[in-house]
């Protein structure tokens, strides 16, 4: 995995569009324990965590105007750059990188598609030569035929397996300390956390659970459409091969109709594929609160928002003012990035 | 609405599709408390009532080698003929043909479509000519271009107003007063509760909270299409006409897995549209139970399963032994039918 991955990462260099810096260790990692975390304890003081401390303190206040009814506090947050790293490249992609590998001599006819092509050459361009959702819609589709079962032990397999390149920590590991506080935070005074991501559904709910408390029925993302029908004798739902629904931009705000049903109260990203996600939010009559995590932190995660290839944040960033959003500043606001 | 429902009523007698037999007043309600529901108050005693309590025992039970941790513990519910009557018609279909008839002389192109045509001559069986799937596409899609707003005004409103033509009761009070406290009983032991419905996902979110405490996020059911998309200054989510997802059959399983991510621990249906579902949720390894509603009440309900036009329950009668589920007698199982 890390000789192709690093070659992925030349291409990135090569063709210029990133603005990535080298991770270096975190030197202060706060050790957390469970009864600590709903304190956020991993954010610093200021303006950014007092501003989210009440705007939940007069949600929750039923003598405030602003009150808003537990069954109606409905926190959603992106995943990839927002509950956990997203660079050099979204997770996913370096599990669908290794699956497509592993399993492109069983699939011959994937030699003719030229996005897989490109993936096996290590041609992370030509891979997004049709744009992210191209992209995604390719790799999922790879993993058609899988029964439920079978998806989740690969995902969880890989999991066991494999390290992030740059910081060799297990990819579950990677997950942002100070959103994991925020929501504990949230569920302790009566909010429901989901996730709202253009990721696949299924790879996400692999994991959550263990890693933010958020459970499978509380993912929403991107997926394929399936199937009921019988194998080996048993009844099974399969992936089939064609994308059911792609969770980004103007999908996030159908994603939330679709399955939660609720405008939210809060919103949180980190990219411009989050946008439509924090208009929708924040343009609902009644208490509302959009945040963009601004990853501005090249010692201990990476530095990036305009000119990225992934979570690129251009739309947020000029309107974030304007549209009354609250920017977390990663390197100022957050005492640690990673659990320890 | 009750003229144009009678003459539906007469075509269902004529084609001889149906048991249905008139409901009486119920003589004998118990009433109940929020504090009394979670003691199954309206179950009779028996085998029944016994099932489903030491089901729920023994996998409540951290000692039991039938233990479920609470995060696994999903139980899912059809709802129409499950939760709430569905008699005569499908509710819903009461709320579509009233939209129907109400909106047609703003939508000319409706008259070329025959099923809406026999809609409008209430006309039941012309208007399942193409089968259920085909007429739910049909109504589901005569709500496009309505924003998430103004649907959820529409059912209130709908709802609001109209009355049951034989109880003349409300239609959201024509729930199952049984079930209802069966569902507080497994919440209260750690179960989630979700509906999983052949019938619109956003036309039972609008009351399925009053009416089951089951919040929108837990109601899996039939869907358009949707679009974000910017009307009257406002972006909003507006649907569109075509079907995104068609909740029934082999359907449910796909419907669970793509909402829930979980094979539930114990499903409960009254039809053949809920056998995959029950299907699925028992074939899976581990303590599970599926459960059949069975409309045996000709006094205080209705008495069908073989031989209806909706709700037809023929592969779950002859399969419920073989396949261990568990049969409910409406009349024989339930002290009360709807609550007071």
């Amino acid at each position: 995995m890390r000789q192709p991955a690093s070659k992925l990462f030349l291409a990135l260099f090569i063709i210029g569009l990133t603005t990535y810096c080298t991770p270096k260790e975190e030197s202060q990692i706060t050790e957390t324990t469970p009864t600590e975390v709903a304190t956020l304890q991993s954010w610093n003081d200021g303006a950014t965590k007092d501003r989210i401390t009440q705007f939940v303190e007069k949600t929750t206040n039923p003598s405030s105007s602003d009150f808003v009814p537990e069954n109606k506090r409905i926190a959603v947050f992106d995943n990839d750059g927002t509950l956990w790293a997203e660079s050099p490249l979204y997770f996913q992609l370096f599990y669908a990188v290794d699956f497509i590998k592993k399993n492109a001599s069983s699939h011959p006819e994937w030699s003719n598609n030229p996005t897989i092509k490109a993936i096996l050459n290590d041609d992370l361009h030509g891979a997004l030569a049709g744009g992210e959702k191209a992209l995604a819609e390719i790799i999922m589709v790879s993993h058609a035929g899988m029964t439920e079962e079978e998806f989740k032990t690969s995902v969880s397999t890989w999991l066991q397996n494999e390290k992030h390149p740059d910081t060799g920590k297990a990819f579950n590991k990677m997950i942002y300390q100070p959103m994991v506080e925020l929501l504990e935070y949230l569920r302790s005074n009566g909010y429901k956390t989901f996730i709202v991501s253009g990721g696949g559904i299924d790879f996400i709910r692999v994991w959550a659970e263990e890693a933010y408390g958020i459970p499978p029925y509380q993912v929403v993302g991107s997926s394929l459409k399936a199937e009921y029908k019988e194998i080996d004798g048993k009844n099974q739902v399969v992936k089939l091969p064609e994308l059911n629904f792609y969770d980004d931009k103007g999908g996030k705000p159908v994603g939330i109709h679709q399955h939660i049903g609720e405008t939210p109260t809060m919103a949180f990203g980190n990219s411009d594929g989050d946008y439509e996600m924090l208009e929708y939010t924040t343009q609902s009559p009644g208490a509302r609160l959009g945040v963009f995590i601004h990853h501005t932190d090249s010692v201990r995660e990476y530095a990036y928002d305009r000119n990225t290839l992934v979570g690129k944040l251009v739309r947020g960033l000029d309107n974030a003012e304007a549209n009354g959003w609250l920017l977390v500043d990663m390197a100022n606001d957050w005492k640690t990035i990673y659990p320890n």
